[in-house]
């Protein structure tokens, strides 16, 4: 029991300032209040030690990317922000792990603006559950299904640099990487969900979905639940220097299509919205590219193009660095 | 993949019918609409194999009381249920497990009308992590720090059966159980805590704890947390016809006071509410007693009384059932 006295201590940092959040931690459950004409949106995901991140990384990361992969499920619904709980499973009370935990925990929390409104820790193999609350103006949300005939399909920030740096391990614990390996590196320990610039959103955009699977897995989705198809030019897929500079242009169109841990935003909206969704982008110091449109050919097609060619993706999927 | 498109299907069970429910489970997030005027209030819960349930029981009874555990933190507040999300370690995909575990969560489902909005599943030893929505009129929750003076402490139903019956498990596997055992070996897989009666408490009771730890354990939290103490009459304590029977009054009595798991309510509410009380619990069929005062002599101080004289518990938490 005193153990677990010890873990509650470490989880009681101080919370982002949040006026919705009426109690916290400690009853039976959390109030938090929902503005008028707003809708509540909710979302949990898992990571499971050395399956969804590796074992030995700095547990500051750890906890900063498991909060971060379920902000982008809130940004994908164009979602603002209102609290998120912890279920922690851990094999052992560790101080030193607690403390980097908490700390990444709390940058997570203040860099997405959320905080922690309940928790519960139980003994067993690290495994880390967040369930995200967000709220959106009503019918506004952002969905899958809502794609339309003509939108633009755009991206934001670059694709694949996730993907790459997961052969990165051996030699970002040895601390031998160069810098734009360290760029790389830095994109699968720290996503950075675009939830400020997608909260505004919802009034440009018709569908949206967070890239976490891989490009092409993702879209796909919008395409099965809007029942349409996608052209997307290869050539404007965004992809970091740095990631070329790696793995070269090639590998780094398949890492952008197939890669997934991206965590940035897929978005469809009509042609006539490109100003303003430039101009939202320029205010929020996102980078965003339009990749291609939605066509209504076949249901579900997804159409690769490369100079003006049908552009074959590999379709490894995960695929590992390699120099 | 094939495993976890099959693991999709069995939870896609039709959900108990709901108006607030906008987008359920097949978005990035679930969408809610919370009706004016209230409050969004939220828990989450870990149940752990071999810690929180036996591995050998009835996959049904494990979903059933993963959720009942956590609606009962729903009834504690006075909420109303919303829905909930279901994040779910599984060692492998096993179709019989599946059905069966499935089949017990959509029978809780419908007994406490919350729907299944949302989920995970991941790849672990078994872990069952469930976050419970619910909402309640603006500022009407019923918190562990409102208990006033003089206030009735009430609990309902009937407290140590689930305890006692933890030593019954072999007896329960070999199906060698007489009837007062078994109803006994139900209060632990089953319960069933009474959230359309404290749906209606709000505007009846004060604070409100639900009965997970021990009664003495969890009151102790209201205590401290209204900075007040209580008295409690322990012959006052409900212990069931089958619980004396199982183990005689004195152990009964102390399975009450000290046992958990027991998933009903504790609450406090002034001496002018009784009537009301007793024709909400009538309506609603639930059992309830008058347990004790709160009193103000010590701070957090919990004084039990047995024919007028000091009673001294054992306070062995957890004790296991004897013949």
């Amino acid at each position: 029991m005193k153990e677990f006295e010890l873990i509650k201590e470490y989880f009681s940092f101080s919370q982002p300032k949040s006026d919705t959040v009426i109690e916290g931690i400690g009853d039976d459950c959390a109030v938090l209040s929902i503005p008028d004409k707003r809708q509540l949106v909710t979302s949990v995901d898992t990571l499971v030690d050395g399956v969804h991140f590796y074992s030995d990384i700095d547990p500051a990361d750890i906890a900063y990317k498991s909060l971060a992969v379920n902000v982008s499920d809130l940004a994908a619904m164009a979602a603002k922000p209102l609290g998120f709980t912890l279920a922690l499973a851990l094999p052992n009370v560790n101080e030193d792990w607690l403390k980097a935990f908490t700390t990444g925990l709390k940058q997570a929390s203040e860099a997405f603006e959320i905080p922690l409104i309940g928790g519960d820790t139980t003994q067993g193999p690290l495994t880390i559950t967040i369930n995200v609350l967000g709220t959106v103006k009503s019918d506004k949300a952002l969905l899958r299904k809502s794609a339309q005939l003509d939108d633009d399909i755009w991206v934001t920030g670059y694709l694949g640099d996730a993907a790459a740096a997961l052969g990165l391990h051996d030699k970002a614990l040895a601390q031998q990487l160069n810098d734009a390996e360290g760029y790389l590196w830095q994109r699968l320990l720290r996503p950075s969900p675009p939830i400020t610039f997608a909260k505004k959103l919802a009034k440009l955009a018709h569908a949206a979905i967070d890239v976490s699977d891989g490009l092409l897995a993702d879209l796909s989705h919008i395409l099965e639940q809007s029942h349409c198809s996608a052209k997307i030019k290869v050539s404007s897929l965004p992809v970091s220097e740095q990631l070329i500079q790696c793995v070269g242009i090639e590998a780094a169109r398949e890492f952008a299509l197939n890669g997934g841990d991206d965590y940035e935003l897929c978005f469809t909206a009509k042609p006539g919205m490109r100003n303003k969704i430039l101009n939202l982008a320029e205010d929020f110091k996102v980078n965003v590219h339009r990749i291609g449109t939605i066509v209504d050919e076949a249901k579900g097609e997804l159409q690769l193009v490369l100079n003006g060619k049908p552009y074959q993706s590999k379709r490894q999927g995960w695929q590992h660095f390699s120099e």
